[in-house]
């Protein structure tokens, strides 16, 4: 979009008549935070004016009554990875957008391990042809784990180059604390172009305090949405970071993150609301940003400097405040009918000037695209999985083996933290252990046809038999295989190549129930609705297994995020992230005496 | 500078030690808007960490001791035309800088008409031999004037793509709202050009208010110093513009805008404070955005909102934020330490993490450097003025005159208003008739040698006799003449040609007074105490030819700039804002009867 438009500019100032006008509404000023009643003149999709627009308003311009209704901002996404919702940019923004969100920053990183930088531009494509606006930040370094794990695509500062020239462009994405501390030389790099670009570098710095935090700053980090306290927050703040606020479907931070305005009464404006990462059920059944304004609203936040937060604030946080975030002239004209404040119902959505949603529906759903070959047959596996491939071997002549596991913890602090366990060994064979809740978790690698794998176990996640795989899993998109029975686990795996990537439940060799995720092994071109359905099933056949978790799956898929504390494990194997380095599991065996 | 720096985000991890800690001050955060004791740790000229800084704090730290004092960041000045004050960039550094005031915005637009992008590109190499931060808007066009007036260097989309490389570039200046609404085909093309190098557009709109407001910004307009009203203001906050509230020498518009705030309570954060053009006798006496930030305290405003007017809002505004406006780290440490938070008292000022001034004096006064030859010789006359060049001939049948005056309205409302009076013609010539206080008021070009001059009347001055002059002239730096007395014009003009350029007074044919400014007609390298001084002589002249004016020089200065209501003179003649056309100041002529 050239920002500069001549027929814009007529309208304003009334030479030429609006397209369109929104009259009778009570607009909701995020600027000035007053509510007055204004109408809107709309042109070319923007705003040309608001307030008296009877001057720009003619015989052929087209009303729509807001009468009885408060005229709040497309709401803003400041981080989102839409992929792991396993759907597409279309069908993401038939969901939300009738919800009022009307603009998500993201990274489109899981596209871009498996198809690159013309993957992530196709996705930005396809996103052009939806009212929805997407600000694309290239992710900081791909892979973003530490050690590198395998993936299709990497992308460092060759692919910035090219990235940041694109219209989408708002900068770079999980700028990793980590990667500061490293002082990892293509990040470091890829960050000094970022500036140079004069865009911003989005940063990810899980419980940074103090000397690190400083580091993260001191290299430029803008934003972050990774704090998990409100105390963590205030400190991000008080050192000059933009805070995004998150609830995701693991875990939910609003109501400790917004004491630190409605307890410590710090100011709003440097706060925004994200997700994250979201599965189809919570998508469907709270929404996005706007189930958020709610939280904040029900939190003690008042209305307005709840749609601040979740509109100007993130359009400023990411520099883009001139075309999204607020009901003024030249941005582009998103904006929400609400029935009532306090609650943030929505009624209508106009999104480009032009109503796309009411009573919760797209008018007319966007219809979904045919996607490019280079989204299927991403599985590439030369054979098929073996349980060879995944036992953990140890010598022969050893009878007990003392292991770490990762622990998986629901509570405060680090999501994957470690115990240790006893285990038996038999024929130079460590094997799960479900009776002592020790399974098997796996990664295979599905990149390079030879599928190399790393086994070590877990604790926490409670499965009594069978297995659970999934082909999405940020941040590699290898395949994570979860399992209380190797050869279900090895049944999984390979089901999961058939159909081209998925997610999968598998008992006593037989697959129980799975999604098909053809479109580069990790999307479906289901819409939201359809794959909340194939969530719950998902998840039920899973709980059948015997795991107490509300949301097996979303908890299974991040087990390969090295950047999260403290334990992860990739197809390189375990690793721990204070060090970053590959660890074996295996702490000590006990040979049988002669 | 790259902003990336190992030194400085080693310092942070406590890997290598502070150059320099500031310790026991009491740390005014602009981001939280609280007051707390922290320390300061800086590396490399830039802030390393805030808090408890003894992890980077090593036996070869230096330290500065700020116990008893409040940290505030520097201040940031985010619409100055520096060259108004008639000295150089050095030499306002020295002056600003121990009053607190370590970032200005500018233009350069001055030097630009005189001496092209290659002056502004040495002004800027100049502030970069300063502890000064200088940041670049390229002028939106020279000449601003409509219709163009004859300038040295003209500057447009060529120019700009070039200063939009430089690293002190941050958009274009005076965008005007009269652009705008002409289309102008040139400013058109160079806004455009900014936001897709992602600059700002920062505005120039006085009295923009319904459909004007609404086209500035739907042209991208981002801010604007030119209110007159708090209800103004409101309205352009209330369209997503952030403004500036403005006290120049000739006009203080505080205490009206800071209503808005302290009155109409609409949020500060998108306000700052500016002077856009000061004299050195203003600089001296009060200084620059510290006068400012003291001014809207005494307003009633809580001085952390005052201070954050004064730093980080200007430098959100510019989209600067990551390198000034906190002590924050990333920052450059500008600091600024205070004895008393509600009175603004600089004690010590420190820049680029060194301390450079205490109790209002520079320890180190930056010394001058050695201009280059482009800024010398700049007045360009093939032959001296005559009288003839000046005179306002009509029909010499002519014994009446009804003329249109240029007004200069000290009061409410548009600076140069309209009057009309009947002057005697005597032998085909219109004269000055001081007795109703109409004076001729002249301008003449002076960069092609051929002297184009025009002249038109003006009240409201109040000369009773000879003349005042100045090479010193925004927008186009053409020599303006206003007098009682043709001769005295003559002599006037001649005299600033053969001193390079500079501002006289003349009384019979007797240079009276006068200040040689040889640097491109428009500077001199006199610090702004000398200057100051020889401004309260050349006042005083003026008033000794009957003015009573505060500031003479200061109203003649201006006369030339189309985009200021109603009426401005240039060397294409008298020229009337609203229609952007030159007029004939003779209105009707009234000939003898036989």
């Amino acid at each position: 979009m050239d920002y500069l438009n001549k027929e814009l500019i007529s309208t304003s100032l009334g030479q030429r008549m609006a397209d369109r006008v929104v009259t009778g509404g009570r607009l909701i000023n995020v600027y000035t935070g007053r509510i007055s009643q204004m109408d809107v003149a709309i042109t070319a999709g923007r705003i040309a004016a608001i307030g008296d627009v009877g001057y720009c308003t003619g015989p052929d311009t087209e009303r729509i009554d807001a009468e009885g209704f408060y005229l709040a901002p497309g709401l803003i996404e400041p981080h989102v990875h839409p992929e792991v919702a396993k759907v597409t940019i279309t069908a993401i923004a038939n969901a939300v957008l009738p919800r009022g969100n009307t603009t998500i920053m993201c990274s489109l990183d899981q596209i871009g391990v498996v198809a690159g930088l013309e993957g992530m531009r196709w996705a930005l494509d396809e996103a052009r042809m939806t009212p929805l606006k997407v600000f694309h930040s290239g992710p900081s370094r791909l892979p973003y784990t530490t050690p590198a794990s395998t993936v299709g695509f990497t992308f460092g500062p060759e692919e910035h180059a090219v990235a940041q020239g694109w219209e989408e462009a708002v900068g770079i994405w999980e700028y990793m604390s980590d990667s500061v501390v490293d002082f990892d030389p293509s990040v470091y790099e890829t960050a000094g172009l970022t500036l140079r670009n004069r865009l911003g570098l989005h940063g990810h710095a899980p419980a940074a305090r103090g000397p690190v935090l400083s580091a993260c700053v001191a290299a430029g980090m803008r934003d972050d949405h990774e704090s998990y306290t409100a105390a963590e927050m205030a400190e991000k703040m008080g050192n000059g970071v933009y805070c995004f606020l998150r609830r995701n479907t693991r875990r939910d931070s609003i109501d400790e993150l917004i004491r630190a305005v409605t307890e410590m009464a710090l100011p709003s404006h440097f706060l925004s609301l994200c997700t994250d990462d979201l599965d189809c059920l919570d998508i469907h059944k709270l929404g996005l940003i706007d189930y958020l304004v709610r939280r904040v609203i029900r939190a003690g936040l008042d209305p307005v400097t709840a749609i601040q937060m979740g509109s100007l604030n993130a359009a400023r946080a990411y520099q883009v405040d001139h075309l999204v975030g607020s009901i003024t002239p030249g941005r582009i004209a998103d904006i929400v009918l609400l029935k009532d404040l306090a609650t943030f119902e929505v009624d209508t959505v106009i999104a480009d000037g032009k109503v796309v949603a009411r009573a919760g529906e797209m008018l007319e759903p966007i219809p979904t695209p045919t996607y490019p070959a280079m989204y299927f047959d991403t599985m590439r596996f030369d054979q098929p999985i073996r349980a060879e491939d995944l036992l953990v071997r140890v010598d022969a002549a050893a009878v007990r083996a003392q292991v770490m596991c990762i622990h998986l913890n629901l509570g405060v602090g680090a999501t994957h933290r470690r115990s240790e366990v006893t285990l038996d060994v038999k024929d130079g064979v460590i094997s799960p252990d479900p009776e002592q809740d020790v399974l098997y978790i796996s990664v295979t690698e599905r990149y390079t046809g030879r599928a190399r794998s790393s086994t070590g176990f877990i604790q926490g996640f409670g499965l009594k038999q069978g297995a659970i795989a999934t082909s999405l899993s940020p941040d590699d998109n290898n395949v994570i295989t979860i399992g209380a029975s190797v050869e279900d686990m090895v049944v999984a795996i390979n089901r999961l190549v058939e159909i081209g990537g998925g997610q999968v439940v598998v008992n006593s060799g037989q697959v129980v129930t799975e999604i098909a995720l053809p479109l580069c092994g990790i999307m479906s071109t289901v819409s939201v609705a359809e794959m909340a359905g194939l969530e719950r099933k998902l998840n039920q056949a899973a709980w059948d297994l015997g795991t107490t978790l509300s949301r097996p799956f979303f908890y299974l898929i991040f087990f390969s995020i090295t950047a999260i504390p403290d334990y992860a494990i990739t197809d390189a194997g375990v690793v721990e992230r204070a060090s970053r380095v590959v660890i074996d599991p295996i702490l000590k065996l006990e040979s049988q005496r002669p």
